[in-house]
């Protein structure tokens, strides 16, 4: 089946949902998820999340009145049904492309998406302020966060959880329970949450709760306190077992299907009248209806372009040798260490498969560590290990590091501890977009004394930063390196201890210097390349640490140019390109610094060479600038 | 009573300490606390944790093998007894003071500081990366975190507790439990420790739990599946109401009286034979023992000098009139603004003294929230309450604030939400030390898109920011300001908008330009004062703001001086001074700017003067770099 959505196609917003009988949800509910498998397949973006919340949201937006009820998603992938339902379906196929829609909910996109998303475990704090905001204005609105089991385990939907219990709003809290995260779901929540699904105990009570609650609207509000007791009398027969979300204040409701949309449309109604913060636990299955995604549910998180019938993943085939992606070769290298450094460990908070530990993890579980979407709590942990002799190998998207600032400060740099934090993901990453670009993290990590700041230009100098960076009596060493590819197809070579803060000279050159950091330094090794056949010559400095700096190559530099350009896959702002700056002025040196990089602006999606382009930071851009700059000497020479 | 110390005087270290009899324990606590008494209310420092905690101390140091065996000691401020145990007893009235120990655990203070803190909620992460090491060597060593309850509403707490559940360490986790942090503790997870501290069902069963567990050791390694499976069958009835660390892995004991030391070294003795993650529920009082202390105890958490017999606190008092101190400017100023702006909000992260909001809560209650200790939802939950048009004022310290780092860019900046984000204690904080300095906010906030970062030079501009920032169709907004008193006596004005990124001239002159930002630029003034008495001409600008930054003053200065000083009162690297550096370069000035401010390690502890000296921009300092850069002048004058 494809291309034929009788229903869907007579619905553009959610007024028009509306206009459906409830029996019609469940045909309406196979379109819309057919609807995601066909332009997904061949417009690739996050898939299986999506498909597991089609019934919900359909449910959402029938019963509740959105725009003006507010539903935030929280991480927000699994929003593409809503989009679809909320007066996308027709751009939906621009979805994370170059100036077409965000694969996340954006408030200035549309006024259905309540809040912006993209990092996890936000939901409950902004539903909260939201729905404290309602209740100023006499509940006007209701708001819903729809969260999952994975995201919960973040500290911050529990600080959410903690303020929301004690206030007296009605905050809906809908727990999408598909025990699974990217990769799936780990920590005592996990467990606790299987714990409260399969119980006997608490099934034998579940339906008579829901036929009592069920009538609650019929009965009108005189009844409703009665209706309580009775609950609440349930609730201490049923709840024999410990109830998390009670303690915490929620009244909790489920586990439900949250696959029948029939039954999930009769449930949201009831509990629109229900006063207070709630709780409902849905039991979702990620991928749900299309059977390659159910099965392998990491795969499908977000697969690429696949064939649709079979469930293949189309992956262009080169048939040169191409370089690894970086996040592999720290994946390889980090067991190759581990295999002769038995004090190193590996320690990443729900991203495995994603910074490529999962390789370690197959290999060595007992030394590996998954600690769930829990940022600080990594980095806090990996603290600990390293005080009592351990080398952990702390893996973070550069993004997500924002998260573990703190701890970086306070738990790693100020006890000097040999943590080897290694952000993923640092600079543009492309069809994320905003929320996921890793722009900051040189800049934030700059200014932590004790901090050794690295970024690798290609895959040996990744393997030897890490090898340098557990070599004993080390201390905070961060290392970063961006999504994608390296440029090494021979990449795994003897490892050789590079002196911490000494950069590398790639190119000699006298007109203009470049000096780089990390990957981005291939792009102006091109720009170099150019610009010499143009009779220009460019000097090119890998500096491979932002700090410390290499003072004897800045002097050097200082010494001989006047100009140079400084280029960075990093917000400018106190960037490495101000480190240099900084050094130059400090050291009396006048020479003028152009600094490229990310603009001081939020950059939104696209592949990465449209926002390198967009930045001015791609080859041509590092040309024209350098052009630019020698044009004196270039028209010089046409004379 | 004071200076009679029998027991303690003849106690060292722990192992002085395992001498006693166990009956002699409740004598020795006594003394100790006494001893804290004594010393503290001479050498001001935090007062009522570390009396709520003498006889865990005791208990814990008899019990456990110390340095071996860790102790970790959430945020730290608990810890005198602790350190007067620890062989610092001789020098703990050098407690907080400039080159004497310090206020927090620290690992290169002793080896019995086991994990460096002052942030709350760090301990079970730590403790939980201490216990896997300990395991992965044949579990050699105990592992014990110390948390409040107002730690544990910290969602790094929950992190760790989510993860701790599922390891097979033998994890211990007192929660000291007191009910109240600084301020009182907030939040449902309060209610529920009240919950099941004071239910009968649990009170009934608790002394049989206890009887049999005591027996454990005794009856050997055998017995000891046989008592669990009692103890399972106990928690069944005796756990009806919820547990929420049963929950989550944890094996629950308790509530226990925190202060009667015998039982308490029976339990520890008992829990360090249960493998596996544990917790140890302990009813405290803060400020035990000292009836002021514990009648009131906000005021006795960091008391400052006072009378050790009365209560009565010493303040010198100045016939003067006094400045006021920043933070009541802001609770002052922001009960103002509410009253006339009825979409203004209050949110602190358990802070509400310590910011001075809490005048605004006794006032307006309703439009005031304490979330607790939890920065990061803090600000989103304040994105939640801006994105539906409220204009929330969050306060929360700038070192603090460090944990909200990416829910500032993630949920606020990229959102461009009216969320006005004031940051208390920014710069060095004085005698709280390193863990507490607001060193980086300048750095970490003006690389964020759309972000304002703004910090007054006295009341009266605090005072307009405020007012600034809360106007119609503002967005994010940061103020920083220092710990301790501005400048003006008569601070109440009226409002008067100023215009964002229009700094102002303090000061005409040729020589040299001083370019300030914050409080800070007090000191600058009067080393001006100093060098015009010698015939020096400073300028001095008032920043105002970072970012945006004003352009057309910039470009003035720029062409007026070939050397500027900038002065913050926050790193150097990537902060303030930097930001000016990169306008004059990106725009062609060659001005050399010298750059004061806080240095790239971390600073320690000292009166707030003694380190702006170390640091080299106290006003003597500001003299000094001034001097040397006008010495040629000076030096032509005297010819």
């Amino acid at each position: 089946m494809s291309g034929s959505y009788p229903l869907l196609d007579q619905i553009n917003y959610p007024s028009d949902l509306k206009k459906l009988e409830s029996d019609q949800l469940v045909q309406l509910s196979g379109e819309l998820r057919q609807f995601i498998i066909d332009v997904v397949c061949e417009n690739p973006g996050h898939f299986g999340a999506s498909l597991g919340v089609v019934e919900l949201t359909v449910a959402l937006h029938y019963i509740f009145n959105t725009p003006e009820d507010r539903i935030i998603w929280d991480v927000g992938h699994q929003a593409y049904g809503h989009k679809i339902l909320t007066g996308r379906k027709s751009v939906f196929h621009t979805n994370r492309k170059y100036k077409g829609i965000s694969g996340f909910p954006k408030r200035s996109e549309s006024e259905y998406d309540s809040f912006g998303t993209g990092h996890s475990s936000t939901s409950i704090s902004a539903a909260l302020g939201m729905a404290i905001a309602s209740q100023k204005e006499g509940n006007k609105r209701q708001v819903v966060a729809v969260i999952g089991d994975g995201s919960l385990t973040g500290g911050l939907a529990f600080e959410g959880l903690n303020n929301g219990g004690i206030e007296k709003s009605n905050l809906l809290v809908i727990l999408n329970d598909n025990n699974i995260a990217i990769d799936p779901n780990v920590g005592a929540l996990k467990e606790y949450l299987l714990d409260i699904t399969t119980s006997k105990t608490y099934n034998k009570f579940k339906t008579d709760v829901w036929n009592i609650l069920g009538k609650v609207d019929k009965l009108g509000p005189k009844t409703r306190s009665a209706v309580q007791k009775i609950e609440n009398a349930i609730k201490v027969t049923l709840l024999k077992q410990s109830n998390l979300f009670e303690s915490l204040g929620f009244r909790y409701f489920g586990p439900v299907d949250g696959h029948d949309v029939v039954y999930l449309t009769k449930i949201l109604r009831d509990l629109k009248n229900i006063p207070g913060p709630k709780l409902l636990h849905c039991i979702t299955t990620k991928g749900k209806g299309f059977t390659p995604a159910e099965e392998n549910q990491t795969l499908f998180h977000a697969p690429g372009v696949f064939n649709k019938s079979t469930g293949e993943r189309i992956v262009v085939v080169n048939d040169k040798p191409t370089p690894p992606r970086y996040q592999d070769v720290f994946g390889r290298t980090l067991v190759e260490l581990a295999s002769t450094n038995s004090k190193i460990l590996g320690i990443t908070p729900a991203m495995a498969s994603g910074c490529s530990m999962n390789i370690m993890m197959e290999l060595m579980p007992d030394r590996t560590f998954d600690v769930g979407i829990a940022e600080q709590h990594a980095v806090t942990f990996s603290a600990g290990l390293a005080a009592e002799g351990y080398v952990p190998f702390c893996n973070i998207y550069s993004s997500f590091m924002q998260r573990a600032y703190d701890q970086i400060i306070h738990d790693v740099a100020i006890q000097k501890l040999q943590v080897i934090l290694c952000l993923d993901r640092g600079g543009l990453v492309g069809d994320d977009g905003a929320t996921h670009h890793g722009a900051f993290d040189i800049s934030y990590l700059r200014n932590i004394p004790n901090m050794i700041v690295a970024a690798p230009m290609n895959e040996e100098e990744l393997r030897n930063m890490m090898y340098t960076a557990q070599l004993e009596g080390g201390g905070p060493f961060s290392i970063r390196y961006p999504r994608g590819n390296g440029v090494m197809v021979d990449w795994i070579k003897p490892f050789s201890q590079i002196p911490i803060g000494k950069g590398r000279v790639v190119r000699e050159g006298s007109d203009l210097a470049f000096v780089t950091f990390g990957h981005i330094g291939n792009f102006a090794a091109v720009a170099a390349d150019m610009l010499e056949s143009e009779g220009v010559s460019i000097a090119h400095y890998d500096m491979r640490f932002t700090k410390p700096l290499d003072e004897a190559l800045l002097k050097s530099i200082g010494q001989k140019f006047d100009n140079i350009i400084t280029i960075e896959d990093g917000c400018i702002q106190g960037g490495f390109g101000s480190a240099i700056l900084e050094w130059l002025n400090d050291n009396d040196f006048s020479t003028k610094v152009i600094r490229l990089g990310i603009p001081d602006r939020f950059v939104e999606h696209g592949t990465q060479q449209q926002l390198y382009k967009e930045c001015g930071f791609d080859v041509e851009g590092i040309y024209q600038t350098a052009k630019k700059l020698v044009a004196h000497k270039i028209i010089g020479k046409a004379v």
